[in-house]
């Protein structure tokens, strides 16, 4: 093949495409070729500059991501060159408090692929094998890409705790937003997105979802009309602004449960009182273990979660620049960076 | 016995003692002799006014009672006139839709006897037989008074899921505080009760509490110096103010709870990130059902909930206003009303 190529955020707004640094897996690492990487809302956050206190430019970036195994290290078993697989991007010490309780996911010490170490925006990327994630044969690996945020809203949908029957209310229609609402219906939700930006409710629309305006109306009443005056069970913040944060508290039953998914960096002004009154719950959630990785390969691989809907760009890695600038322009749901290496056939 | 007095609630700081209205107790209904009432934090906030728009003057207020039964109404069984009770001083409809879910305690048109309709503070007080829960004959009536806060505060410590070995912190050594600790403790948690107030600090250590001056050093800090670096388990919020808030949140573990009793008027800046980054949990706690009174009882009777050392000081029902003023003073724990008639026998 031609020098596999990656790309890195140089400085904000600035991304170079040039050579990777492949290098041969040690013990326990395989040596990947990724095929398709997407976007996300962190990504866009250092591609902004608003993350450089963490990410050292150059830096590769990019952490959802499919590809196959191009050769294993020393001590890896079971996994063949042009096995399909995604990346759990985590690495946790094992010793920390957190890892200590069973809870690596959320190591103090965390180690993300793609923002504290090298992600997978490039042509050959060398990870620990135990980050690896099987995939199956006949999932095109386009799709695959979309295992990662699935499994974040896998791991929300499960942390929230929704039952079949839930009324479920989802406040704001990105990607992360659209996925938890699809997962949430999948665990038998009864679910509505609130969302002001028509087109985004346009394109949620189009995958199935029902969506409210919420300026076409009060949400909270809305909520009392469709549950006759209970509330909803629960409601997921996706949106990151204070006033989702009202919403998602001011539409819960007595005993509701709300799942904080999105990243607030400043203190919100949160009704105390009634989460006193009515005895409600907030669930912070972040990232995913490897059970909700399995899940949402599944999810993904049997159409559970519509990802070539999902997917509304796919943009070649030379061109990767321009795949952040759609993103950032907003109309897109889910755009990939195509990695995958025309001339090479070694992982075909 | 001479006539059965009442206090009033007739105005801001003003209350009114005079003949009580005694009622022939309906069918369902139970005629009590309160023996001793205790005074809390939202009997104050009505003495002071401050619920002038929910409690109608004159109001007999009061609802931390013992007592025992005069006289049963038609179809009420198994109280004999003389047996020891306290009442669980709430009315639900059993048909909004937290009562069809199961929360009663909580109910959307919950009545709650001593604010909405007339409370305990009285020689004679009509109630609804469903109210009643039985003391044992060993437990002295001044000690029983103290079950209906106990239960409140294993409502609270039930809600937290405070396990055995968990590290636990009480933001506020006020009463509730106070009990929530000696629960939490009474369920295996290792308590920590911050209180900048050096005289109710005194006072919890008086009752075996290890309490910490947020003064006196970085809380924070030295619940990671208790915890090796990973946090508290549980911590409850007892205190009302954003700095409670705050301090509850910063305690917390990975996956912590925060379980918020306090009653905050005013929106509260919360630094949602954390509950997002650590996996925390906030969990309102409201009132108690009738298992947490069953259970209160209990730990009162048998001392771990030591109700002789809570008591700091009681007042005959004439000067009732006297014993607010006590309260208010922020020198005392607990301060009750003794509503028994010397001069009464019959239900001696």
């Amino acid at each position: 093949m031609r020098t596999p190529l990656a790309v890195r955020y140089a400085a904000a707004r600035a991304l170079t495409t040039g050579p990777a640094d492949p290098a041969a897996p040690g013990p326990g690492q395989v040596e990947l070729a990724p095929a398709y990487v997407g976007i996300c809302d962190t990504d866009l956050h250092i591609f902004h500059g608003d993350m450089d206190a963490r990410v050292k430019a150059p830096a590769v970036i990019g952490h959802e991501m499919s590809g196959r195994v191009v050769r294993v290290g020393p001590g890896v078993e079971g996994f063949a060159p042009g096995a399909p697989v995604t990346v759990m991007p985590l690495r946790w010490d094992g010793t920390c408090p957190a890892c200590l309780r069973g809870h690596r996911h959320v190591c103090q010490n965390l180690d993300f692929l793609g923002i504290d170490s090298p992600g997978a925006m490039q042509q050959r990327w060398t990870v620990p094998a135990a980050t690896l994630v099987r995939l199956p044969q006949s999932l095109p690996l386009d799709r695959a890409a979309l295992v990662e945020p699935t499994a974040a809203a896998v791991h929300d949908v499960g942390r929230a705790g929704v039952r079949d029957g839930d009324r479920v209310v989802v406040v704001g229609a990105g990607p992360v937003g659209v996925l938890i609402a699809v997962v949430a219906q999948a665990a038998g939700g009864d679910v509505r997105v609130v969302e002001p930006n028509a087109h985004r409710r346009r394109l949620a629309n189009r995958l199935g979802l029902r969506t409210w305006d919420p300026g076409a109306g009060d949400v909270p009443e809305r909520v009392g009309d469709w549950t006759d005056d209970a509330g909803a069970d629960v409601a997921f913040e996706v949106c990151g602004a204070e006033a989702g944060v009202q919403t998602a508290v001011d539409v819960l039953a007595v005993r509701g449960r709300l799942c904080l998914v999105a990243v607030h960096s400043q203190p919100r002004r949160v009704n105390l009182h009634r989460f006193f009154w009515r005895e409600l719950t907030l669930i912070g959630a972040r990232l995913y273990d490897r059970e909700d990785f399995e899940t949402a390969v599944r999810l993904v691989a049997e159409g559970t979660v519509p990802a070539e809907q999902l997917i509304s760009r796919v943009v070649p890695i030379a061109d990767a620049l321009g795949a952040f600038q759609f993103l950032e322009a907003g109309h897109d749901l889910k755009v990939l960076v195509d990695c995958t290496d025309p001339s090479s056939e070694d992982v075909a």
